[in-house]
């Protein structure tokens, strides 16, 4: 459990103390509020504060179009309207502020996504801890065969357990020493100058976990979770979206369905994928070799034909 | 006033019903909730949510330079640490959502500032209302003769009398000819198709109004209030910067303190101006000739250092 | 034709001057340089320099994905698959700058696009030109009856004409009456102060022209051409948009057909629409009630499908 | 060194075919082009492609102020105007583009500038080399005892050995095993599975080099100059940063020195410093206790009026 006595007593004692306001409230969003939803072995999602819910985008939405748009019946048409055609204003005035612990590795994929706001915990000016990512066995997975960004097969056993033993004691060491050069005393008590935190950090693997406060509009939020909470996306920076993913379900419920009809249960066809659905639909028997697409395109065309494509 | 009774009404019941948050909660925002300030002639500025208070900037940051932090006293020294040390990102955690209603020429200014969320009412999608921004007389100025960028004398009686009719007269006609060329029967009751409203509003001027959600974040409001809160701002766009400013002083008033201390009351010198500084404060009788500036330089260095330079 | 002589002599001098570089060169783009494609009947786009090419989005995801990607065979196939699995990052790495003239209510479009640096000619600063957007007959359209945003069949006749004198007549009455405002001296001749430029310009109607610099890498240019390309875009922004395209094909003529494929020519389907065209690929005759979708949706969903969604 | 013979051939080729271009030429930046610049131990600077020069600056400018600035003699005078007022939009018409070798650490400190396009080496896809940065004694410093965040001095002998020992074994240790668990064969050559490369790098110290395409334009690379250029700034990063600004001061002189006196020689003084100022001009010897200003700050601003505040 990654939170301690004292840090589980002050969110307890945050969420004992509501306050009224005038603001939009999201009951389903209340009820997340200051939790600490565990990820990984030690990290977590916390969510901080809010702002907005299904209602503050169709609000917005209307100054944006105008009384007219009444004739559109309800929120959720409304709504599914806005998503159907990329009006991506409304979901920006929608945001959130969440507080994640995670791997470093983790953190350097999601950093990616600029349109944020970050605040980090800093490693020149505090002592990280000793808590470093180490995958469950089912997590431990061979590199792919086809595919050279992906995963195969889990590892068998003796080289599992081969693989967990040096990763769990590289850390272990490198935190040791981590330690070490920071103190002001060598182990057997002579005295040092410590080296520098921001030199001593360097030491440290990416396996070490770190933390920060993370401030998105929902329209940002839902491209990055179409990104890496797709299947394709590293399994380690999935988990963290998907746990996001369940927490903005209750946020902007209406929203939320609309993102997974349109984007996460959608797919883009091409201009020649879309020909050879015509000429299919009129009956042709269309191959890979008549349909001008190459064969890593012919592959993804046919997975998102298949019946199973899209999950439960 | 810019308000219908039904768009009162619509606000007074907005705010005769407080909801319990768990959230962060400014009291002093609480106050401004929904209600318009009202600006020029037919504008507003309305407080529609904002997202963390003082305490969400020092939480933010306290990640951001762990428990080390504590030995900053207070939340107060830490806020001013911040904002000395040009440390944006915890002032980027809290976030403000404006409904704002503004001339075009306005608007146009505005919109200069990317880093924020908007929706603007379509003048494609509906149709404008008979509302221009005419300027009380004593807005009504002269081309400054020293400044190509700005405003000289007011004008005098007959000129601005003159003025003052063709601002009127021509967005009157203006707007009538809009309603005329969007009608499905001409004055005299003639039935005729009615021109699209995206090509009919280009015959409306810059003065009409429009409305607009407008979303940011607490540094760049600083940024924007900075440069358009600035005597050197023209007057239309100023006075809804000091609208917003007094509302932000409520919101967080240390961030705001220290914003007013570091960016709105400082100035930033040149390594030229520090220089001729370090021989004034030795003694030397310093002169633009031997200053090593220009002519503009030295005279807004001059203003600097003048005794009245900062108001109140 | 909008340019003066000194101006189009200004060009030529500037391309009769090759100057030896190192850099990318587009030849594609080369020809292109400095000239003045003409749109509407004042309007203009220049395009005033360009970072990168081709090649050098294959160079950029190179070092993002490393020497291993040498197996893709070509630039084109590498190029195609990044289009398709929207990795976005290398063709950020190609840059324009263009110089764009156009009248005020397509800059009000446009500027909505925020990841793009702009540079706009100052009517607080400089007096504007007597040019305006008057619309070619043909694009004299009616309100569309079934698109509150869009427009409709072409205004006949009478109707036709007498919209078009009001357009003609407010814009010259509105540019005289701005030219008497900032004059030293009435029509008569009696000295008068001047109305102030920031203030006069707001007398002036949305399809005065106006003039910028504007600057996006290619990922964002794209964006704003799959939106401001598109059949419901308004036409007044389409010419621009497609002015912009016909540069872009000379420019990165690779990327530029991946986009086509890819996004101008191809569609995104809902996980409902993907249901339905499993259903109908199996062989059932599927309908709008039994499809799950909104009438809405199942017409823009058979207009995907239909033989001729897609032009030439 | 950190580039192969072939890595030098190439660049060298790259170097040898000059093409004309009627594009803006600085010939200072062509001389810096593909050329890597060493930084640390393995790391360099590299300048892939640049768009503008100075007199792009102000000729972005000049659409912007219209015609009226020729009243400004010459570009130097416009570039310091511009740099002096904050007007940042004309610096943002001028790009870079580099290719950076740097260390994890600093990568992770230089990421958090977001107005910049990057494509990073993946290593999800590709396997990192065996290149970590070992720093030089000189720069193996304490941790400061004024300042959480900074360094003190240099470390002594023993120590610095038992640092720099530790530095190198455990990296070398870290990517023997990375390598051993990639591999599809133990040590002793039984075969194995080999752990997927997303995993294996995580066992990595941050110290490891990587390398990236950042693309960035004037304005922002400035303040990335002004953050990272700074004495606070860490070593490891001011490093890159000079390297980079030696680049800058070759390629836009003019926007160069006015960057220098305004932003890397200027100061920013809050109310109170001016304050105190003006009372100190007009001959009172004011000291901390009537500052009105806290300790820290009074240091700050004395640093800023000593004499050797500024460096040559």
């Amino acid at each position: 459990m990654p939170l301690t006595p004292e840090q589980l007593a002050e969110i307890a004692a945050a969420r004992a103390t509501p306050r009224p306001t005038l603001r939009a409230v999201s009951e389903g969003m209340e009820a997340h509020l200051y939790r600490a939803h565990p990820v990984l072995d030690h990290g977590f999602v916390r969510v901080i504060d809010y702002m907005g819910d299904d209602a503050a985008i169709v609000q917005a939405a209307r100054v944006s179009y105008g009384a007219g748009t009444r004739h559109v019946q309800n929120d959720e048409g409304l709504i599914r309207y806005l998503m159907r055609h990329w009006h991506s204003t409304p979901f920006e005035m929608c945001e959130i502020k969440l507080h994640v612990k995670l791997p470093v590795f983790v953190a350097r994929q999601w950093i990616r996504h600029r349109t944020a706001n970050v605040n980090e915990y800093s490693a020149r000016y505090s002592i990280l801890d000793r808590e470093f990512y180490i995958p469950a066995p089912e997590n431990l997975a061979a590199q792919s065969t086809v595919n050279n960004q992906g995963r195969g097969a889990v590892l068998e056993g003796a080289e599992a357990a081969r693989v967990l033993e040096i990763l769990k004691s590289d850390a272990n060491r490198a935190y040791d020493h981590y330690e070490d050069m920071l103190s002001q005393a060598r182990p057997d008590g002579t005295p040092q100058q410590g080296l520098a935190r921001e030199l001593a950090r360097m030491n440290l693997p990416a396996s070490i976990y770190t933390q920060w406060y993370w401030k998105v509009d929902l329209h940002n939020l839902f491209h990055f979770l179409r990104l890496r909470a797709d299947p394709h996306a590293q399994y380690e920076i999935r988990v963290y979206a998907e746990t996001i993913a369940a927490c903005v379900a209750d946020w902007v419920p209406l929203a939320w369905a609309a993102f997974q009809d349109y984007r996460l249960g959608g797919a883009t066809l091409s201009g020649k994928a879309l020909a050879c659905l015509r000429r299919m639909l009129a009956g042709e028997a269309v191959t890979q070799e008549t349909s001008g697409m190459s064969k890593g395109e012919w592959r993804e065309f046919e997975a998102v034909l298949a019946p199973a494509a899209v999950g439960p």
